[in-house]
């Protein structure tokens, strides 16, 4: 379930990377993670001129990460503050023969039929649920407690298969050098085996960026040698 | 279990964040995932100069993530070689209300008692040996292949949890609105929900970097508001 994926003209990694690039701006989204801020607040805990503040913010802004609001003050006047707008999730692996990066909007994320795979998660739903009624931070906190042990869990899992995926590639790797390919064959080979056996030329033209006569004249060789095999 | 994370001295999060805001690097690490490159290779294909490169090439290498190794031609002197030698893999999230990074290097993981909380990944393992005597790319492929459907199910469960955390994250907000807190009160309260209810004042100092006398006074004061109790 890859949610609600930007298109090419707002948010991209690209962005995100440049953005997140900067010490400040993180310190920011930091701060601003903890709740709304105002200017001032910022410039002052980072200990950083307000013109520069500025200067981020907009970017931020522009990106559309973070809004700004007026609030008004119960003494002096209104006072302008930034939140996050935005709920994103990025990730990206580097390695020998691996450069992947994946963004995705959380925003409306549609958890519908997590339940099917996970029946166990239906106690968090109810128990997030009582949570708006909860007036106390006590039992918040208790709330806050069995989901991020259970949270831990799943990161145990999902490292641990992230790790096996690691060591089929390597594993593919070496067989590609046992058997003697070419850069472009080996780097075709380890994108069939990534997506898990079947790919047509066209998207690994697209993920290679070679074009697809190139990709052909691979795809011919790698049959001839009985290592790929055309559906 | 967070397995494999870099010491401050070595890689962290901040150090690939600086690496990877850098549209050249990024463009440079994406070229040397398809293979290992020479120096003027890599200028000639991004079209910069020589002198650029050799500085990026610098920064990479300084994080151990490129290493440079001498590889003799068939004809002329050596050349001087890149390649990837890092295997490591980020995320983030950003939204109102999180802020969250996790790097892992996928090297040198140890997932001994991952089989006592997931039985059923046993399988994986299992199959994951296989790979080290399968001789075949189609085989490998299988593997890959259940092993990513395990992972985007598993990716889901995380996804499904870390949404509940951030809902009871601002429902804490709330309720600190409705308390009429002030804004470090605020702070330290949503700081111990994050924790899941329990944190020392030099944790709380620490996390919030105010010094441990203001939150001292900030805990004795919502204390008295009964909004906090001390142990």
């Amino acid at each position: 379930m890859i949610v609600g994926k930007y298109g090419d003209d707002t948010m991209n990694e690209d962005i995100l990377f440049n953005l997140m690039g900067n010490e400040t701006r993180r310190l920011i989204l930091k701060m601003l993670a903890s709740g709304p801020c105002y200017t001032t607040e910022i410039a002052d805990k980072l200990n950083i001129g307000q013109k520069a503040i500025n200067e981020h913010m907009r970017l931020l802004q522009e990106a559309d990460i973070v809004e700004l609001y007026i609030k008004k003050q119960s003494r002096g006047s209104p006072r302008k503050y930034f939140k996050i707008n935005k709920r994103v999730h990025m990730e990206f692996s580097v390695g020998p023969y691996r450069f992947d990066t994946n963004l995705e909007d959380l925003l409306d994320a549609d958890f519908s039929d997590i339940f099917i795979e996970f029946p166990q998660l239906k106690t968090f739903e109810d128990e997030a649920k009582k949570t708006q009624h909860i007036h106390e931070i006590g039992e918040l906190s208790l709330v806050m407690s069995s989901l991020t042990s259970e949270l831990e869990k799943i990161i145990q899992a999902k490292e641990y298969l992230e790790y096996k995926v690691e060591q089929v590639r390597q594993q593919a790797l070496i067989l590609c050098e046992k058997l003697g390919l070419t850069d472009v064959e080996k780097r075709v080979v380890l994108e069939v085996v990534n997506a898990g056996g079947t790919l047509s030329s066209k998207d690994l033209s697209n993920r290679l960026r070679v074009d697809e006569g190139e990709v052909s004249i691979v795809l011919e060789m790698l049959e001839r040698k009985y290592i790929l095999e055309r559906q």
